[in-house]
C-alpha cells in the first residue's frame, strides 16, 4: 500500500481547548433536548441556525423553527410511552481556516419503555458546523444523514 | 425566543486538566467493576461514600457496602449468563464553588449472552459528587435514576 | 476493606494531550472503516501492524493483511444489507515507561438495516498498543477479545 499518508492521524498539538469544549458543547446540549428544554436546546444554534435532516428537508433557519421542530419530535416520543437518550459519539473535530469547526460524529438513539424493554433507532452520522460566539460555541448547521439511506 | 442565553454552552477557559481526569476515572472506576474487581470499584469512592439507586432506597454508606451491593448485582450477572458492559456518556461536568464536581451522565448496560444475543438494560440519569483527595479523584456520592420511573 | 489504595484512580497530571490525541485517533480511525477506507484504516496501524482477533488467530503483521480482512469483513456487512457502526467507548489510556500507550476499550457494533432495524454484535474488549512516530500516533497491535469467549 503506497499511499498511507492519507489516513494517518496527525497527534501534534492537539487543541486539547477545544476538544474539552466540544465534549462539554454536546453533552449539554443532548441533555437540554433529552429532558425536553427545547427552547434551551435551540439556543444552542445561532439566531440563523440551520438544521437538514436527510430525507425529509430543511428547516427554515432560525432557533424558533428548530425549538417547534424539536417540540413536535418529543410530543411524539411522549404519545408512544417511551424515554429517548441520544448518544453521541467518535466526535471527528476539524477546525476549518475560517473560524469554524466542523464537527462529525455517530448517532443512536434508545427508546426505554414502562416494561423495561429498550430498542434502537437506525444509527446516523450528523456534522454540525460550530462557531465561536463571545466565547461561546453555537450551532452553525446541523445535517442528519440516516444510514437507512445508505440502503436504499 | 427571547431567553436565547439560559442554554447557552460557554467555552471561555474549559479545565481541560479536569476534562481528562474525568472521563479517565469513569474509565478506570467501569472497567474494575465490569471485570469483577468489587473492591477496586469500592475504592473509588470516598470512605463514607453514598450510593442510591432509584428506587430501591439508599445503601448504607462506605466502600464495605458499595462491595456488597456490587457483589450481588455481579453475582445476577453470572448467574443470568451474561457479559455485562457498562456504557456511561454524556458527561455534564459542573465544578462547584465548594471545590466538588457534579457529573451528569447517561448509563447504557448491555447483557451479550452465550448465544451472541445482545440486550440492553433500560437506560438512566447517574448524578455523581466527586471530590478530589490528595490528588485522587474519588466519588462521593453516585445517585442512579433509571429512565423506567419517568414513565410511571 | 484495607486496600483501597490498589483500586484508585490519581488525577495528578493527566497528560491532556495524550487524552485528546487518542480520543481524536480513535473517531478518525473509525470513521475510516466504516465509511469503507479500508487502506486509510490500515494506515493507521505501523507497517508491521498486528491485529488479533480471538479466537480467529492472529493476521500476519502489515498494512495489507490489515486491510485485506477489513475487506473481507465490510463485504460481509454489505451482503447483509445492514450498515454498521463502531462505537468504540470508556478509554483506559496507560502510557507506558518505553513511549507506547496502551488503550484499553470496549466495543459495540450496531448493524441497521433497510427495514430501520437496530442489532448488536456480542460487545467486546479491545486492547491496543499505540506508539508515536514523527508526531503522528499509530496503532502497532490491536486484540479484539469478544466477550462471548467469557461465557464458554
Amino acid at each position: 500500500m503506497s499511499a498511507a499518508a492519507a489516513g494517518q492521524v496527525t497527534t501534534a498539538r492537539p487543541d486539547v481547548a477545544l476538544h474539552a469544549a466540544v465534549h462539554a458543547f454536546y453533552a449539554r446540549q443532548i441533555h437540554l433536548l433529552d429532558h425536553g428544554d427545547v427552547d434551551g436546546f435551540a439556543a444552542t444554534f445561532t439566531a440563523d441556525g440551520r438544521f437538514f435532516h436527510h430525507p425529509n428537508g430543511r428547516l427554515e433557519p432560525g432557533r424558533d423553527n428548530i425549538a417547534t421542530a424539536m417540540r413536535g419530535f418529543l410530543a411524539r416520543a411522549a404519545a408512544a410511552g417511551v424515554v429517548r437518550h441520544h448518544w453521541f459519539g467518535m466526535f471527528q473535530i476539524d477546525p476549518g481556516a475560517d473560524g469554524t469547526i466542523v464537527v462529525t460524529y455517530y448517532s443512536l438513539v434508545s427508546h426505554t419503555d414502562a416494561e423495561r424493554k429498550v430498542t434502537l433507532e437506525p444509527t446516523g452520522v450528523v456534522q454540525d458546523v460550530l462557531v465561536e460566539v463571545d466565547g461561546v460555541l453555537l450551532n452553525s448547521s446541523r445535517t442528519v444523514k440516516p444510514d437507512t439511506l445508505r440502503l436504499r
